[in-house]
């Protein structure tokens, strides 16, 4: 089959790829973008779907051998459209670009959609900002094996094109969902899963609850932490000991630390 | 005493700020730069005396409070600059600016001249390039209580802006070095630290080994991690857990894994 090429940057159809970086737009046609070899073979290898794949055969690091996802998106059903590399750095929204743009569905789920096993260990992320910060949550919940990662009034959709960025792709890998705060307290209570709240203001360290059953553990914004409503409602809070001078670790450090102790008490070689 | 008044962006004192961004010019005259107001208060408390501090009252969240800084960098002994907003947006290198830029002296130092207690905690970065991932590493070190963090083959310099800014200053309150890797190796084997190097390469987990002694928790770079070199001197090799599809962790978050798996260790609590 041949593919589709389009070599003028100012082809109708890179507008609309462009436009996908706004969330209004994201939301209202329930599609994002995914660039970068590695983040779509990640993404093909969750079983990701994508509609569109763009690809630039002068900017990828080995045409040769790279040109094998191109097959792969096409053998799943997308649409494949070779770039001019003036036109894919058209769209291309990451320095460095390697030649690969996917248009993807976007993760829209509840909470309720996670289909979770019986001892499961969630992530939950009230209010965060920064895709950055997401993505490395997701980064770390992937490393940590973690049954799913619950945004809680998200300032930032899953689908942000630097939320996908900064995960490596593993937004596609790790089970996401995002509710409010009330929806997301709401269902861990009906499910049995107790909620463990980081923040400051406990003399409990990390490291003295139990984290061996289901439990969900929740960080909240960068600036303020988590929101009252969360913390009264919270089964439990717990501080991360912090003896230096600055005020307090990057709220996705705090995560990986907080996942990390509970994959220690989880571990059956210890 | 009257500050100085700078007004006009092209004053060539601005210049010489500018300047200092390259790193080559802050190794020839041993200076670097220090922007925010937060940052600086932490510099000014960890005893750092700046030797220029330029101000910007038209910037600052709140001038009437903020400006007892200015007084005290002035007090000990920082010669103080008042800029208009024109000159001020010249020379700061970071958005959001604050109205704060200090001059301060490089951190230089090798760990030989690192006074450290009996059973000292310390992490090492090998080759560590990115300048957000060093400054995590910082606020993780100084949340950690670490008594030193050593840059073996520095790609980066601990006096780079983008280091002191994603350290949120702790790179003045964390005590820093720079070495080789061998002689980073050869001080910690000469003081008796048990060089622990993290590795996906072992089956021995971080959480397996004794970590309450003198110990020396070991990153390297974010690409192809510890050298060879370092690995076969190191006194154990640990990998963390992970189950993920993604490749690893992201270099600070490993770190700050095991840091923390330290801490709970070393903890007298538990």
């Amino acid at each position: 089959m041949q593919d589709s090429l389009i070599t003028s940057p100012s082809n109708p159809r890179l507008k609309a790829l462009v436009a996908l970086r706004r969330r209004r737009q994201r939301e209202d046609s329930r599609l994002t973008l995914l660039e970068g070899y590695d983040e779509l073979g990640l993404a093909l290898a969750a079983g990701v779907r994508p509609r569109e794949l763009y690809f630039c055969p002068e900017l990828m690091l080995d045409a040769a051998e790279q040109r094998d996802v191109v097959e792969a998106a096409r053998s799943v059903g997308a649409q494949t459209i070779q770039l001019s590399r003036s036109a894919f750095e058209k769209v291309a929204y990451r320095e460095g670009a390697d030649g690969f743009l996917a248009v993807v569905a976007s993760i829209e789920r509840s909470p309720d959609e996670l289909s979770l096993p019986e001892r499961p260990l969630v992530l939950i992320a009230e209010g965060v900002e920064k895709p950055g910060n997401l993505g490395a949550m997701l980064r770390t919940a992937d490393a940590a094996g973690a049954d799913a990662v619950v945004a809680a009034e998200p300032v930032t959709d899953w689908g942000n094109p630097n939320v996908v960025r900064a995960s490596k792709g593993t937004v596609f890998s790790v089970p996401v969902a995002a509710a409010t705060t009330r929806e997301t307290l709401g269902w861990a209570g009906a499910r049995g899963i107790r909620v463990v709240a980081t923040t400051p203001d406990t003399d409990t360290l990390h490291t003295e609850v139990d984290l061996t059953g289901p439990v969900a553990i929740a960080v909240g914004t960068e600036k303020y932490g988590l929101t009252d409503e969360f913390l009264v409602a919270a089964d439990v809070r717990v501080r991360i000991p912090m003896v230096g001078k600055a005020n307090s670790l990057n709220v996705a450090t705090s995560a990986a630390i907080v996942m990390y102790e509970a994959v220690r008490q989880r571990s059956t070689r210890l």
